[in-house]
């Protein structure tokens, strides 16, 4: 079940890339690597940071054939590509919620600190729109709005917090993904962001 | 005499990268480190994702030597560079065939699927200048216009292809590198690119 | 004492991610990742490079705490920074002198070229300003301006030099970041740059 979520999740954040890439105008190439790089782009510097290397979607061809196959239909059904966006934004935030977890286990099998563990739940979840919008010439979306990362990072808290009381490791993991998923919805749904911090000098 | 085509392609990737920094008006250390991270940014990327580490510049000097070499001249002769164009053309063309069946080579020798095989090697060739347009706050050109990274994935479908026929290693390369120069030189004479997806929407 | 200097440079490096990340309104959550990827970016590309992973900083948490801790109150006390700026100034000239000295010690831990240790030397002291500033869509101020990556290659030099002399590696460490400083101090009073190769062009 965790592989159908993970799939999910990759297609939603390729489908994100083909629409940032078509804003940009980028031809058929451009929206490929841009659809690849925001599916995986997260991942990948988890894994090079941990030293995982080759990184992980050159080892399981899926993502590869998940990515193109999601990025493609696409580009070709991009006029009714707003009729999903309710599903696309599910995924996302279901793919997130996975995500973060999966970097959370990565970094326990390295054995390193619990706080390190949370940033790369979160670098997994979030930093494929990083290097989307850094690609595309932006300031990356998650700097400047919206309870995105932050999700993450709660949802990490949750993981370890779980992790001192008797509960199975799976139970753990899908609450902490859960956590995430919640947290993500509930902030889009009330429009929360965090607490701005430039108010007072206008 | 691969060693020597090697050779060629670096000075055209570093020379490339002092002709985009020019007209950024970056300073000379700014000029320095854009060509050399357009002639060795997509093996140094490459490297990293296969996990081949310290990265391949770093263990053999001529690399940078005929960088710094190659760049200096390029600021020194600046004046005259455009009655090279042709000459770097070629060069840069020579380079992208050649990094491509050399990154081929590096995913094999990992023992990767032979589709992330032809993304190294399309990475090889085509990221040093994608690195180069993202310090230089550019969106990088290959994602825009023109058969670049389309030419290096030809040639890595070619290399695969012949490989299946009972031909000599060394000639598998030296073709599929010759199909990359060719589909490169033929695209940018008659002026062809990947079919515009946007022509309809305007 | 060298430890003592690293955290300050560290701190000095994430108030000045602070800095750039309040000019570009960025929300709490960018402000701390520009104020992470300031202080340990250069480290982390280094590490990659070489293949020293996990890198660094996720093995020693003092750093963790340091930037959060400099960048948390670099926020809350954010109209008293200009008063610090003499003092940032410094801490960031002391945090560029040691991490040139650290990632050439690195280099020869892992039995690469002088001039490749040199490189990794600057790269560890001024690559993290220059993913502050892609992360920002800024071409990074250190390729327009200043005496700043020169000063650490100088530095880098005078450590090989002194290394063929029979002085003690500690003493060689110290003077060779001690000139990293001192140029960088004397360059900026004296507003030195380096030779403008566009002034013809005018």
């Amino acid at each position: 079940m965790f592989y159908t979520l993970d799939i999910l999740g990759t297609i939603a954040f390729a489908i994100s890339g083909v629409l940032v890439a078509f804003n940009k105008k980028m031809d058929l190439f451009g929206i490929l690597i841009i659809a690849f790089v925001t599916a995986v782009g997260g991942g990948t510097l988890r894994d090079l940071l941990i030293g995982n290397t080759p990184v992980s979607w050159m080892l399981d061809m899926n993502y590869t054939y998940v990515i193109l196959g999601a990025a493609i239909l696409a580009i070709i059904f991009r006029s009714k590509i707003n009729y999903l966006r309710t599903s696309l934004f599910l995924f996302d935030t279901i793919g997130i919620g996975l995500y973060t977890v999966v970097g959370i286990e990565k970094g326990l099998n390295a054995n390193l600190h619990p706080i390190i563990c949370i940033a790369l739940g979160t670098m997994t979840a979030s930093f494929g729109g990083v290097i989307r919008d850094i690609l595309c010439n932006e300031i990356p979306v998650i700097f400047r709005k919206e309870i995105y990362a932050t999700a993450c990072i709660l949802g990490g808290f949750t993981y370890f917090l779980l992790n001192e009381l008797p509960i199975k490791t799976d139970v753990v993991f899908m609450i902490s993904g859960l956590v995430v998923i919640i947290i993500r919805l509930l902030a889009v749904k009330f429009k929360i962001a965090l607490p701005n911090i430039y108010a007072k000098e206008k």
